[in-house]
């Protein structure tokens, strides 16, 4: 059945809750306007930094949000929702507004990465696709940034297909990653859809299927001369040898550009295998480490001296473990202009419409700033008018080279210590001020519910 | 551009290197049957089996496969590939055979869940597709399998869409935590495509968009009286007396069928707001636990006695934390009918065409035998073909109920010790033996490998 239904264009890729939260709501009348927050709570550890990805699909979802007919004749027969609703749903259509951090920016804990002005039932409707997107794409981008610092300027691919959580995630985590630096991704879909360089060679199954090693590099690069060769299919330094026979056999015309490693001690078999071609005058053959690498071991290849020139990087790029999901929520933060919070244990949040202010110094960040949002503050505000009325504004257009770039630029502006691999101490870690016309506001309204209030004063 | 190509039904859904390895395949007339078997090298850490899930999807991506008019444009436009290839992608079909575990079935490390014979081209393209969804359904049963034992009987809701890598996981995950016997999920979409039940009640924002709690709850149950009331928005057992003060308002007409905590001291919460409902008489009045649990957790609750009568499982479900992925390969096992294998470093494979033996006493698993596909071994064949010639057999064709059956049955032979939520030692983990026959033909394979061999002697 998935063949039929596309769910970035499903009205129905949502949570059912969102549907009777409306239903109710449009029973009630309660359509005025909301500011919902999309931020996250806390950094995973050891990330000092989270890398915003994510938002284009989300605006081309808002653009396109229709309840099919097909759709509608199916919620019917749940039997769950009257007509009059099913008629409202017929009709509806994302008209709000959304700001937004751009794409490729660098976020920190609690400050809103997205917000959305809109009816009510509009902003909640939309919550489960805006998590999920946000969610894995930013997850990817943020993870192949400390791969990319690990590598050191040597180009990483990504390799993650195979392990990411499904299509859409392995199609996502090529473009987060690639908006972060990676050099290019082997999956020839996204390649096709988002423009990203397609990388790859051949796998073991290659040599395997073939009489001998040598027999297999000799048929591969009569096809593809300038390929790289997978040298560890059965015994590595063997596999070298057979690469310099073969540059032997081909003399001049041998263009072979690389060769990969996939298994075993790296540490121990790149440098014999950099000095068996060098010794065999193969000196601009470069050497691609691949195989469950993360970058810590990228890390450690690299302080070791290790003559390493690129990766290629699969299920930690696309699937990290150590931080495979973080703690993205969307919330309510004000409704028909005054400000709403939730008081759950451990989970309090801030109040009403903000904005974040970036300060920089010499071009370095320096300090954000987590303000009302019609405060004035020192800094950039980073939060964007990219949807107006539900259609995309000029700032709700860029390609995905643009966001590239973006986050270039936001990774060399941090402070150097947030680049290291480890868990920064809190004392260490980027400054997120919070404004006082913010703190008084939650205070009040802390006090407030506290007082068991109703509809809070502003 | 996500809006026009569907992933699971486009032939670019691939790694470069499968197409490059298919150029060179075809240019040297390397079409000769291939066997490749997927199966993960070991089992994760406190993972005592896995669950088979993700073939229905495979079983239609390799139906359908095909390389659309603009898929072969843009492919020629890449400057790889030459025009006798893309004639012969043009008229690309799969017309191999598919045998595999039926969906549900339990298995262990090193046990093929899939086995693909087909011309060496057609086996070795669908790779990256094959791995990518039988990696996650597979990841998502297994975990959700443990949750609900966790659960001890009682139901458990699917809701982690928001959290899910991108939208095909939420409703991947969706359907493989239904198979494995989770009750229902939240995301509508995976409710509508694979006939789930569709779970969902409130969200914080609905009761914080209304002037106070007791009003929210007012309003909700006037659209929807046997819903489930979020309790925790502010605190969770003034939450709970306003649930009581709304019984005592609809008296005989109070229909509300359970109440949801999210947060806090679940363990100290749950009883007390369990005495203050049956005080007030409100014994039939449900509760259910969310918020971030996992099966330690929910296990943790039960021993403790805490009388919780069902749970959300979001990110936990959808996302394991404790494993995250799992190292799942599919090799090259034989080509025109020679035994292939791979002798890197800690990654030798099984050489040879195999068959997966399951041996029962009393209606118990008491262990398997993994031996070449033709030998004769106790116990039933796990290994049924789904496909033959490109076309789906009879037993390639099943429902979603049926594979949920097959689960549970599959979970209920299993030692009962497999069923710890920790991991057990080597000694108790469910046995499986490598036939003499399959140990004597990789002995024979490496042997020859080492001897720098050609070609196999079989």
């Amino acid at each position: 059945m998935t063949d039929d239904i596309n769910p970035h264009r499903s009205a129905l890729f949502t949570d059912l809750y969102e549907l009777t939260m409306l239903a109710a709501y449009h029973a009630e009348g309660m359509t005025g306007t909301a500011v919902f927050e999309l931020f996250f709570r806390e950094l995973p550890e050891r990330r000092n930094y989270i890398i915003a990805a994510g938002l284009d699909d989300i605006l081309g979802y808002l653009e396109h949000l229709r309840f099919g007919k097909a759709d509608l004749q199916w919620l019917a027969e749940l039997g769950t929702f009257d007509r009059d609703f099913l008629d409202y749903l017929a009709s509806f259509r994302f008209t709000g507004d959304v700001h937004a951090v751009p794409e490729g920016t660098v976020v920190f804990a609690n400050e809103p990465m997205l917000q959305v002005v809109a009816p009510l039932p509009e902003a909640q409707l939309i919550e489960t696709y805006v998590l999920n997107q946000l969610h894995i794409q930013s997850l990817a981008a943020s993870k192949a940034a400390r791969i990319g610092r690990a590598a050191g300027g040597r180009p990483v691919a990504d390799f993650g297909s195979r392990r990411a959580h499904g299509t859409d995630a392995a199609l996502k985590a090529a473009r987060a990653s690639y908006l972060a630096g990676v050099a290019g991704t082997s999956n020839v879909l996204a390649s096709r859809l988002y423009g990203i360089p397609c990388l790859g060679t051949m796998a073991h199954s290659y040599v395997q299927a073939h009489d001998d090693e040598l027999a297999a590099f000799d048929a591969f690069t009569r096809r593809f001369p300038e390929t790289t060769l997978l040298v560890d299919t059965y015994d590595t330094l063997q596999g070298v040898k057979r690469v310099i026979e073969l540059a032997r056999r081909w003399g001049e015309s041998f263009g072979v550009q690389a060769i990969r490693l996939d298994s075993g001690n790296l540490r121990e078999l790149i440098p014999r295998a950099r000095t068996l071609l060098d010794d065999a005058g193969l000196n601009p053959v470069k050497i691609m480490a691949s195989g469950g690498l993360d970058e810590y071991q990228m890390h450690e290849l690299i302080e070791a001296g290790v003559p390493v020139d690129g990766f290629g990087i699969g299920t930690e790029l696309v699937v990290p473990g150590d931080a495979p999901h973080v703690d993205l929520s969307y919330k309510l933060v004000e409704y028909e202009s005054s400000p709403r919070m939730k008081l759950s244990a451990a989970k309090t949040s801030l109040p009403g419409r903000k904005q974040v202010f970036r300060q920089t110094d010499n071009g370095r960040c320096v300090g954000d700033t987590l303000a009302l949002h019609d405060e004035y503050q020192m800094g950039e505000p980073l939060l964007t008018r990219m949807m107006s009325a539900g259609a995309r504004t000029p700032d709700g257009r860029w390609t995905l080279d643009d966001a590239r770039r973006r986050c270039a630029r936001n990774l060399d502006a941090l402070p150097p210590r947030l680049h290291t691999l480890e868990q920064l101490p809190p004392e260490d870690s980027y400054p997120v001020r919070i404004s006082d016309a913010l703190e008084e506001a939650r205070g009040r309204l802390v006090r407030h519910l506290n007082a068991g209030g109703r509809r809070p004063n502003v």
